[in-house]
C-alpha cells in the first residue's frame, strides 16, 4: 500500500467561466459608481425594492424573447419546481408590479441594483453575471416623466465624474409616423434593424440593408436616409447650450416635416419637443441631442428613446439607454401600465471610467493604517484608532508586530495615504509621526492634535 | 369554434415559497440597516470584495455540513456543468483567498454584502434567500484583530441606532481547556451542543443532558455548570463602565482557576482579557460581557467566540455573531489561513428595529413632492425640482395634472415630509406653498428663499 496522497484532497480554486470575482479595487470601483447613481435615483424620488434572484419559469418566460429564454439558467428546485434565475431586472419589475400595484399605486417610481444571470456566451466585456441598474416611472403617461427620466441620465454621468457625454433622445412615434408616410409600417422591425446599425456600417450599407431586407424603394430609403441624416452633424464637439438648443429645435422641426400628417407622428415630434424644453429649462450637465438615428430596435419601445455616449470614448457604444413602452405588465395583469425609464450600464461605464482615470484605484476605504511598534504601544494604538474613528476617519491598524518597512509596504500597496508611527520615542515624548505614502514625507505632531492634523490634511488633495 | 380565452394569456404573478420582493418601505429600511453597517466596516479598514452566485458544486461542498449540502440549489449549467447557488459568503471567502492570496497578500481585510440561497422549509423569520453582510480580518492571529472585530461589532450596533445591546465573547480555547481537564476532550461536540442550548432550556435540562448525551459524570456536569454560571448575572442590566471591567475581570479570573494547568486554556483565559483590556481602552458603545456561556457549535471556531443581543429584546437571540477560526482555506490551499470575523443578521436586526421603531418607515428617500397645476406651470415646476436638486435636496415631481387633494394623498402615503404647490396665484405673486403633511401646516415663502427655507425646515425634526 502506498501512502495517502494527501494533496488529492485539495479542491482547486476556480470560477465558473464567465464568471468573476470582485477584488477590492475593482468592488470599491463598482461601490463609487452604484453609490453616485442610487443617490440622483433617490434625489428624484425613485424607491428602491428587490426581487428574488429565482422565480417560476413560467413566469419570467413572461413574453421574453427565444434568445433570452435559451440563456436562462433554469432547472427543477429541490421541490420539484420549474424555476429559473433573472436574466434581467425587468420582466422581474413587471411582475412585482402587477403582484403589488394595490399596496404600490400609482405613480409608482422604483430603481433596482441587482445581479441578473445569462448562460450566453462569454466574449470581451460580456460576462454570465452582471450587475443591473435601473430605474423607472411607471403609471403615467406624462412628458413630465420623460423629461425627468432625461434629467436623471444626465445627473449621472456627472454624478459619476463624467463631464463630457451625450444624451441622444428620439421617439418611437415618430419613428412609425415616418414609415405610415412611406408605406412601410409592416416592414418596420427591418427598418429599425437597419437604422440601428448605422453607426457601425455607416449610410450606404445602411440604404442597401433597407432595400434587400425591408424591401424599399429608392425613394423610401432616400426619405430614411435623410431622416436620420439630421442627427449627423452632432458628431462634432463644441455646442454651447443655447446653440445646441437651437440646433435642436431644428432638428425637430425637420422631422415635423417629414411625419405631418401622421397623427402618431405628430404626436411623437410634440412630445420629443417637451423633452427638449423640459431638459432645457433644467440646465441639466452634458448635451441632450435629438437623435433621428437612434431606433432601439426592441418592440418594447413606444415613445421617447434614449442612449448616452462618453464624447471622450463613442466607440464603446452606449453607457446608459432606455426609453417609454405602452403597457409594462400585459403578462400578468389586465391593469394598462404605461412607463418610462432607463438602465445604466455598469460593466460598460466601469471599464471607461478605467480608461479615463488618472490614478490607480485604492483597495480599501480607510485613508489612514497606524502602524505598530511593540506590544507596550498596543492599548495607545486601539486608543488612537479609536479617536480617529469617531471623528469619522477611516483607520485601520496594520495586527502584528512586524518590521515597519513590512508595514509601509503594506500600507502602499493597499493605497492607504497616511501611516502614522508611534514608536517608544514618539510616546515618551506624546508625538506621532504622520507618513504621508506617495510622497514619503514625515511630519511629527503633537498626540492631541493628531486629529486635527489629519482632518487638515485629508482636505487637501494627495502630494 | 368559440372566441379565444385571452384571460388564458395572463401569468399569475407570484413569487416561490420562501423567496421575498421588497417594497420600497422594507427595501429602505434594509439599505439603511446595510449603509449603516458597511460604513462601520468601511472605518475601520475592510475593503470590499464580491463572487458569484453560481460556483462549480465541487468547489462550495468543500467541507461543508451535510445539511448545507443538501439544502444547496445544484443543478446542470446549459453547459453540463455540476453546479450551484452559493449558501453562505463563507465557503466562497475561503475559495477566493486561497485563489488570489497572491494579488490580495495578508493580512487581507474584507467585508462582502449578498444573497445566499438554501432550501431549507421555509418558517417564521427564515426564507431561502437572503442577504448575508460579514467581515473578516484572514492572516493574522493577532489578538488586535479579535479586539478589532467587538469593537466593529459594537459600533454596528450603534450606527443602525441601537443603544442598549450587549455584545457577549468567550474564547474556544478556554472551553477547550476546561474539558481537556476534566478529561472530556473526545466528548466536546455533545458538551458544546449542549452548552448552546442553556439560554432555551436553563440549567437542570443541560445538566441532564451532559450527563445522557456527553456521558458526563456528577463532578464533570458540576464543573461545567460553574463554569458557565459565571455568565449568568449579567442577565441584569445596569452595568456602569467601571464596574463592567471589574465583573469581567473576575469573571475571566474565575474562569482562569478552572483551566490552570492546562496551556490551551490559559492561552485561552490570556487572550480573552486582551479583548478585554482592548475594547476597555476603546471606550466602545454598548457593554461588552466576558461570558463562559457562549459555546457557538461549530467545530469552525478554535478561539474568541462573539454573539449580541438587543437588551430590549433578548429572546430574539444574537444579531450579531462570529469568531476566531485557526484555518480558513484548508480545502483549496495548503497555505495556513487563520482569522476572525462576524456576521450580520440582517433579518433578524430589521424585524428587531422594526419593532423597537417609533414611526412608520417612508417609501422614499426624497423628504420633498412638488405638486403640479396646470401645463402651464410646466417649465417653472422643472425649475424648481431641478434648484432644489442641485442644493441636495430630494425632490420628486408629481407627473400628473390631477386634483390636488390626489396629490397630496399621494405625498402622504409615500412618506413625503413636504408638499409643495404653485399654482396660478402662487406663480403670479412669485411664491411657493410650503405644506408640511404630517401636521398640515402651511406656510408661504417668496420663490426666491425656497431652497433656504426648505433647508431650515429639513434641519429640524418633523412637527
Amino acid at each position: 500500500m502506498s501512502a495517502p496522497d494527501v494533496s488529492r484532497d485539495i479542491v482547486q480554486p476556480r470560477t465558473l467561466k464567465g464568471f468573476r470575482d470582485f477584488l477590492p479595487e475593482a468592488a470599491i470601483a463598482r461601490e463609487r459608481l452604484i453609490a453616485a447613481t442610487v443617490d440622483v435615483y433617490r434625489r428624484y424620488g425613485f424607491s428602491p425594492i428587490d426581487t428574488p434572484a429565482l422565480e417560476y419559469t413560467e413566469v419570467l418566460l413572461g413574453k421574453g424573447s427565444d434568445e433570452s429564454d435559451k440563456q436562462m439558467y433554469r432547472f427543477d428546485d429541490p421541490g420539484g419546481r420549474d424555476v429559473a434565475m433573472r436574466f434581467d431586472l425587468t420582466v422581474p419589475l413587471a411582475r412585482f408590479v402587477a403582484q403589488h400595484v394595490g399596496a404600490l399605486g400609482t405613480p409608482f417610481k422604483r430603481y433596482h441594483v441587482g445581479p441578473v444571470w445569462r448562460g450566453e456566451s462569454p466574449q470581451r466585456g460580456r460576462y454570465r453575471e452582471f450587475l443591473q441598474c435601473d430605474f423607472d416611472t411607471i403609471g403615467t403617461e406624462s412628458t413630465m416623466a420623460d423629461i425627468e427620466t432625461a434629467l436623471v441620465i444626465a445627473d449621472v454621468f456627472a454624478a459619476v465624474g463624467v463631464e463630457r457625454f451625450t444624451v441622444r433622445v428620439n421617439n418611437r412615434k415618430v419613428l412609425s409616423g415616418l414609415l405610415e408616410r412611406l408605406g412601410l409600417t409592416d416592414q418596420s422591425a427591418a427598418v429599425l434593424r437597419a437604422i440601428d446599425k448605422l453607426p457601425k456600417i455607416g449610410d450606404d450599407a445602411m440604404a442597401d440593408e433597407l432595400r434587400t431586407q425591408a424591401g424599399a424603394t429608392a425613394a423610401q430609403t432616400d426619405h430614411i436616409l435623410r431622416f436620420v441624416g439630421f442627427g449627423a452633424d452632432v458628431q462634432s464637439p463644441g455646442h454651447g447650450s443655447a446653440a445646441l438648443d437651437e440646433r435642436n429645435t431644428a432638428v425637430i422641426t425637420a422631422m415635423a416635416d417629414l411625419v405631418a400628417g401622421s397623427v402618431l407622428g405628430e404626436r411623437g415630434v410634440a412630445e420629443l419637443d417637451d423633452v427638449r424644453t423640459g431638459v432645457q429649462a433644467a440646465t441639466a450637465p452634458g448635451r441632450l441631442v435629438i437623435d433621428p438615428a437612434i431606433a432601439r430596435g426592441l418592440d418594447y419601445y413606444t415613445g421617447t428613446v434614449f442612449e448616452t455616449f462618453l464624447d471622450e470614448l463613442p466607440d464603446i457604444g452606449s453607457c446608459m439607454s432606455g426609453g417609454r413602452y405602452d403597457d409594462l405588465a400585459s403578462v400578468y395583469t389586465k391593469q394598462r401600465l404605461p412607463g418610462v425609464g432607463a438602465s445604466l450600464g455598469v460593466d460598460r461605464l466601469l471599464a471607461a471610467l478605467e480608461e479615463l482615470a488618472d490614478e490607480p484605484q485604492p483597495a480599501t476605504w480607510a485613508p489612514v493604517l497606524v502602524t505598530r511598534f511593540d506590544a507596550e504601544g498596543t492599548m495607545e494604538t486601539v486608543r488612537m484608532a479609536a479617536e480617529l474613528r469617531r471623528a469619522g476617519i477611516g483607520t485601520e491598524v496594520y495586527p502584528d508586530l512586524r518590521k515597519l518597512g513590512t508595514q509601509l509596504k503594506y500600507a502602499d500597496r493597499r493605497g492607504h495615504r497616511f501611516a502614522l508611527i508611534a514608536g517608544p520615542e514618539e510616546r515618551a515624548a506624546a508625538s506621532v509621526q504622520i507618513k504621508e505614502l506617495s510622497s514619503g514625507d514625515a511630519t511629527t505632531v503633537d498626540r492631541t492634535d493628531l486629529v486635527t492634523a489629519l482632518q487638515r490634511r485629508l482636505e487637501s488633495p494627495p502630494r
